[in-house]
């Protein structure tokens, strides 16, 4: 008995079979003796096909219409979850994010959460029935103009309504089993993790595992809500993500939780660029400006014979012509040789909280990568995570590699030993 | 220079052509010097879409939850007609029924417009927008809950809005060039009416006019809203519903405005009813606890010999079931013979306010469907309309012999002389 606050994307509810399995599923949640809150992103293919009407009679839709548009697409599926929910004979009420006081920034397409003021959720569920709300959008504070929270902005919704409300858990329902120790279509032994600490999954959203964003993780941890990511296919556990592990979970966090690979990302080298204070804040000042998002930042001592420093970043392929563009501007200021840009490049990281307790992990990391022969570019790394570059084209060997050698692969039991000194 | 509300439908606004279109005549309203408001319907069969997936996950959709659904096809096309505005540099902004502020009853699928509190619309128009307004919905007044006006509820948002920003017309933009004095599918020689009253329009429209219902002409009419019904595909004037005539039409009204019909009714007449005081009450009161509308009713003298009499009805065949389950449940109380029910029907209507000062058009009527060899089965008046009921194979002919005989044919230009007297 308690208040669940459950999330379905859009290939769950994709037609009409898949609504009325969805609604299935939540009066299940209901008849277990719970409260059921449903966020509910829009219907499959919806959202694309509104985005192709839009450029069909405008090349650059404007942000306060879009929103208005592309919100049409959760306000059917949630209709319809709703009426076919009560066609299960249970009641059940769909909300607009502005009805569920989703209450947000003004900045369209990407707005951000401010507050939520989910008092006619409350309402709606203590009167017994199962409340329907519509993800990825609000209303802004100031123009009460209908926003989207962008990329992931359904999750968000579901986290926030569930911090809100104070729910005992989110249940993230999606078309795989959880969050994997790496991603199963490239490592067929990929394990299925049953607990991910808060930290070491904020870690794998940014390294390129695309289960869970790590805004809406970000919002879990903030507000401690333990997220049950889990397949709306199947009736099998899937990944809890919180702070303690959960029931009769190990209480001992794995050394390394998942291998994560992102190749969405390009590389830039400013060449020559003078050692003294003042100039990599003067490119990076550059790149901020052009409101280009920087992942890793690598620079490494200079040559002494010169004075001269590379220094590399990896940011998204498709911010790489404004970066350019904003860096080929600042040459002449910042006096470096040259730009060199690389969008055949592949990310690879190794997470986990265990590593810092645990010396050789980055050693056994660099040996399996080199068994394989996969040439290492960037390396970057944080308290918890080493990333690593290679070629685009090394990327699924690399991780393949990585997996058996920490011993993550499903048939492998053996410990893994370290034997390095350090990280 | 004036405030000019526009109203769009369905077939208007069917896909990304039509928008465009609809935005470039919408663009030109304001170039005229004019403040542009605009309500628009869902596009084509957005809203037929819709409710077959609403019957595919539920046999019987709900209320709140189908207002829901519904809801979300005027919001598509409303932000893409503002998208398409500002494409060509005009500044608009959308705005669904509820910021608009249509304040509606609680009656899902068929509210009522208890309020109008167009505050944003009128914010948005004074800053140089060109408003944007989703046709056919609003929010009721108690529950904060989206509703959906039924019927013609687009036309309906529409003068609604007008009265309230106290609109110099409301011009209503469909795919026919007007009202015509008959359904041009059937009179080939039906003439486009350049101007009508709001009384004789309002008849037309409950004789089976589709043009623009009744509904919506009663509110203009309240409101004195003048109405202009004109083609969304031609750039030609349509006809005016007002008052008065606007400005160079002729003072002098027609003495028939035109020839209205009606197929989608059904007659019941209830056999043997005792002729005293309460029958028909009794019987009336049955039909109207089941909600049933019903439209014409007849009743003759009664036979001396049995002191019987026969009560006839006119009502949608939609309803017909429904009402003929109600009477037999009081057949015992009221003590009628029997019950015949009959959908193969058609009303023809006559519609002006001149017969009311022109003596024998009740014969020229009659005289018209006698000569087409038309049997009359049933007659019922107003002040300014005759309607008959006839067997519904009938009814093509009869409307055209009715509308010759009434000089309504477009090359026909000789005065028509009464012969008969009274009505």
């Amino acid at each position: 008995m308690g208040l669940v606050v459950q999330k379905y994307g859009g290939s769950s509810v994709a037609d009409a079979e898949g609504i009325k399995r969805v609604a299935k599923r939540v009066v299940e949640a209901k008849k277990n003796g719970n409260q059921v809150v449903v966020v509910v992103s829009a219907m499959g293919d919806t959202t694309d096909e509104l985005i192709d009407l839009a450029q069909e009679v405008s090349p650059i839709p404007s942000g306060r219409e879009f929103d208005m548009l592309l919100t049409a697409g959760e306000r059917i599926s949630m209709a319809l979850l709703a009426m076919a929910i009560k066609n299960l004979g249970h009641e059940a009420q769909s909300f607009t994010g502005s009805q569920a006081g989703v209450i947000t920034d003004s900045v369209h397409n990407k707005a951000r959460i401010i507050d939520v003021t989910p008092g006619r959720i409350k309402t709606s569920v203590d009167e017994g029935n199962i409340a329907i709300v519509a993800g990825f959008q609000g209303v802004s504070q100031d123009k009460k103009d209908i926003t989207t929270l962008g990329r992931g902005g359904s999750d968000t919704t579901a986290v926030a309504l569930a911090a809100a409300l104070d729910a005992d858990v989110c249940e993230i329902y999606t078309d795989v089993d959880g969050v994997f120790t790496a991603d199963p279509r490239v490592v067929k032994k990929a394990r299925k993790i049953d607990w991910i600490s808060f930290e070491d999954m904020l870690e794998l959203a940014s390294s390129g595992s695309k289960v869970l964003l790590h805004r809406c993780v970000e919002y879990a941890r903030r507000y401690n809500i333990p997220i049950h990511v889990r397949s709306s296919f199947s009736g099998l556990q899937g990944t809890w993500v919180s702070n303690e592990p959960q029931g009769d979970q190990p209480m001992e966090q794995a050394i390394i939780s998942g291998v994560a690979h992102d190749t969405s990302e390009a590389k830039v080298t400013v060449v020559g660029v003078p050692d003294k204070p003042g100039e990599a804040a003067r490119i990076f000042r550059a790149i901020a400006d052009s409101e280009v998002n920087i992942d890793m930042v690598v620079q490494n001592v200079s040559a002494a014979s010169t004075g001269l420093t590379d220094i590399s970043f990896t940011l998204p392929k498709t911010e790489g012509r404004k970066a350019v563009a904003a860096l080929e501007k600042t040459r002449a200021a910042v006096g470096f040789d040259s730009l060199r840009y690389d969008d055949q490049i592949a990310k690879i990281s190794l997470v986990g909280a265990g590593m810092k307790t645990n010396p050789g992990v980055t050693a056994t990391f660099f040996e399996a990568l080199s068994n394989a022969g996969v040439n290492i570019e960037l390396i970057s790394t944080s308290e918890i995570r080493i990333s690593v570059v290679t070629r685009a084209d090394d990327v699924n060997e690399a991780v393949r590699a990585v997996h058996t050698a920490f011993g993550l692969d499903t048939d492998s039991d053996e410990a893994v030993v370290y034997g390095g000194t350090g990280r």
